[in-house]
């Protein structure tokens, strides 16, 4: 019973429940920007999303698809393809007993590059911003992937 | 060795080991109604697919949107959007140490909430089903992410 | 502080570790070609990707949907859709105590099942050779969530 909470009571463990919880939270608020994008934006992907819009051709015309929502959408994605990994490779490196400061290292870097690729899509930044925000947090999620494989390889 | 076994005669973990399997089990079946559409309706997407139905252009007019098939992967996405965000805060909420009956509270209405967003989507039901059934689920994925920020928070 | 040194000591979770990597790891790869296909095919989603391609119209073309990227697109999307539920339910499996050898032989046909399904996506290979490396890797984490539930059910 005492179990479930030794496991937070690791540091390292507490920096990566802190920042996986920080990403997935940014991630969520992804929602909400394509929900704001399509209300404000009037554009809908189902027909009874545009029931109070009135019936027939008056509602049938915010079916459409919108380029500032499709932005939103593509920086959703693009988050569920980075997010995940990071998650999933980022506990496991966790319970590779990292330095703590490596550890917070690795988190801190991630954290802040897919914050800044958020805004670099959606502002839009020219690029290479989106890029290199991109490429800093796959680095440090190949970087965790490293540590994980030469610690805990068993094929 | 015996390790393994500890964590998971946890009362809460267990609830939440069985409470994330059902919804993971849940989204993956949104694999195979896409499937059951794309074959009653005929529409794929790759022309490896159509080739059963013969070559050349008889097989092409196969290669098409269908509205039916497009509704039930905006569900499946939207299923990642969201469980993917419950099942690692919700990890890292287990391993916080809640109080059972609060934890069982936070995933029974989580799954509910999903099953329900799933029929919501594909029956359709009219809204505000299919929106206040997501904004249910999470809502209970920020409560638990407060608890994992408030319990584990180290920057 | 030991802790977190414990549950990688487990050959299990090291088995488990070590797969679920593995597959994550080739899940992010399908970033890199996708980003490939966009730059060699000149396609792509952004008008920021394409301003050192001019400005105006000469850049505008480069807007476009080009097949081989929609179909690399398209085998991300079904990793995400089939790699997140094998880590997730793959975790909760690992924790179950199973048996080694068991474990094994479920985490080596998951990976190899969606190591071939790349393969047979992006090449095309002929059909059912993607379907049936999807299938096999659907039913390996069906069977990991059946020993879940079987084992810590908690209603």
């Amino acid at each position: 019973m005492a179990k479930s909470t030794q496991l937070i009571d690791n540091e390292v463990f507490r920096a990566y429940a802190t920042y996986a919880a920080i990403v997935l939270l940014k991630m969520m608020l992804m929602s909400l920007v394509t929900a704001y994008f399509r209300i404000t934006r009037k554009a809908f992907a189902n027909p009874e999303d545009t029931a109070s819009f009135g019936k027939g051709d008056s509602a049938k015309k915010f079916l459409r698809i919108d380029a500032d929502v499709e932005r939103v959408r593509r920086g959703h994605l693009n988050d569920l393809e980075n997010i995940v990994p990071f998650f999933g490779i980022g506990l496991l490196y966790a319970l590779c007993g990292p330095d703590l400061s490596t550890a917070l290292l690795h988190f801190r870097i991630f954290a802040g590059a897919r914050i800044l690729h958020t805004f670099a899509y959606l502002i839009p930044l020219p690029q290479p911003s989106r890029g290199l925000s991109w490429a800093a947090g796959y680095a440090v999620t190949i970087s965790m992937a490293y540590k994980v494989l030469s610690k805990a390889l068993y094929l």
